[in-house]
């Protein structure tokens, strides 16, 4: 990704290595992220855990973290600009677009997860608050009924309405709405007059996204995440 | 399961219905216990309770728990002993009988799991506190990781390592043990003398105990839990 400050060209490249043992917190993986950006290191230290918190921090492929995980960013200060801090004008276009990078590579990880035949964006809306609705996201993205269901390009938003249920977050089934990308198939906690037929072509495609309105307030949550499927217990196994 | 209350017999008896969605809170699972008991209503509902946490509370076969879940105890007091309450001296043997009905119960709801091929009872010993107990038991028996690599009969004790790490108990991995059934696999978090192919045969066997010391106080738990299958996902992908 290039972009200017000061009026001279800064880029920001990356490389990672995933895929196993995925969850937030980090796993077996391995992120290595270059720029020339000329930035001071306590404003770059702030802006790496921000950008992880918003990339690496929001992926979860099997729930299972690892113990050697490591996210590295080295600016060399080469661009040759004035020295970005918080209040540089340019600071803020530097943190969003090194979040970008992040994303990307994040979810390239949830991508390359092991026997994974789908990419799902689990979006939570309408939490009591931030806490509650990253338990409700976890909840869903963690189920293995869930992830099955997944696998089979099964629509079945009861297995989600269960997870909200012991997730943690306050949740009153009957203020629920549930998207199956732009497809309503959940609306005060009942099924929707979305065709069946149409959900289940959505959920057979690779990628989609999963909104979950709780109405409870304005908290918010996303995580990206995968399906569960045999291929998985296959190459885990170990035999 | 029969016993003697003021020298008059005493039974208890029960059925259950398991098998998806099995966690601790409970599941898709119905379980009615009848009894001729003459017992007080009041100290019935303790025993009930207590009894229910220390079985249908400690198992889990894929995490999921469902929205409808019944335990239902009847006495109908047709024995005809004096009325059993906590200061009548064989109240603990009816709270200790009814506990052990419901441990059978739960486990044959185990056994009965989807697709499971492995019956594996997690005991966490030594950790800091009985809260920090249950963490580390609930990592081990909701990792994927872990359960897959008993669907292979691999001792993989690396995977229980990092469920440990993540739990959010306290722990020293330089002070864990592990054992599977009798056979040291870790000391003091090295790997023992213990031959892997010894391991791998027990972990072949369809039930086995695995033993966690952490060395840390005096918190103790328990989980009974299963492997996860390539068959488990076929069954609930919902094609």
């Amino acid at each position: 990704m290039r972009f200017k400050v000061d009026g001279r060209k800064v880029t920001i490249g990356g490389m990672a290595k995933g895929a196993g043992m995925i969850h937030p917190n980090m796993a077996t993986m391995l992120c290595f992220i270059t720029t020339d950006a000329c930035i001071d290191k306590m404003a770059l230290r702030a802006c790496v855990q921000d950008a992880v918190e918003h990339s690496f921090n929001r992926i979860s492929i099997d729930g299972d973290t690892s113990t050697n995980d490591t996210v590295i960013v080295m600016a060399n200060g080469l661009s040759g600009s004035n020295l970005l801090k918080s209040y540089h004008p340019q600071f803020g276009l530097f943190k969003k677009t090194l979040t970008h990078v992040m994303r990307k590579l994040a979810r390239m990880i949830v991508e390359d997860g092991e026997g994974i035949t789908h990419v799902v964006d689990v979006v939570i809306k309408g939490a009591a608050n931030a806490q509650e609705a990253k338990l409700a996201a976890l909840a869903v993205a963690k189920s293995e009924l869930i992830k099955t269901s997944w696998t089979g390009g099964d629509p079945n938003w009861g297995r989600i309405m269960a997870a909200l249920g012991y997730s943690g977050a306050r949740v009153r089934e009957e203020m629920d709405d549930i998207y199956y990308d732009g497809l309503l198939a959940v609306v005060n906690g009942q099924p929707s007059k979305t065709p069946l037929a149409k959900l289940r072509k959505l959920t057979r495609k690779p990628v989609f996204t999963i909104t979950i309105h709780l109405h409870s307030g304005m908290g918010e949550y996303s995580i990206l995440t995968t399906d569960l499927t045999e291929e998985y217990v296959r190459i885990n196994k170990g035999e």
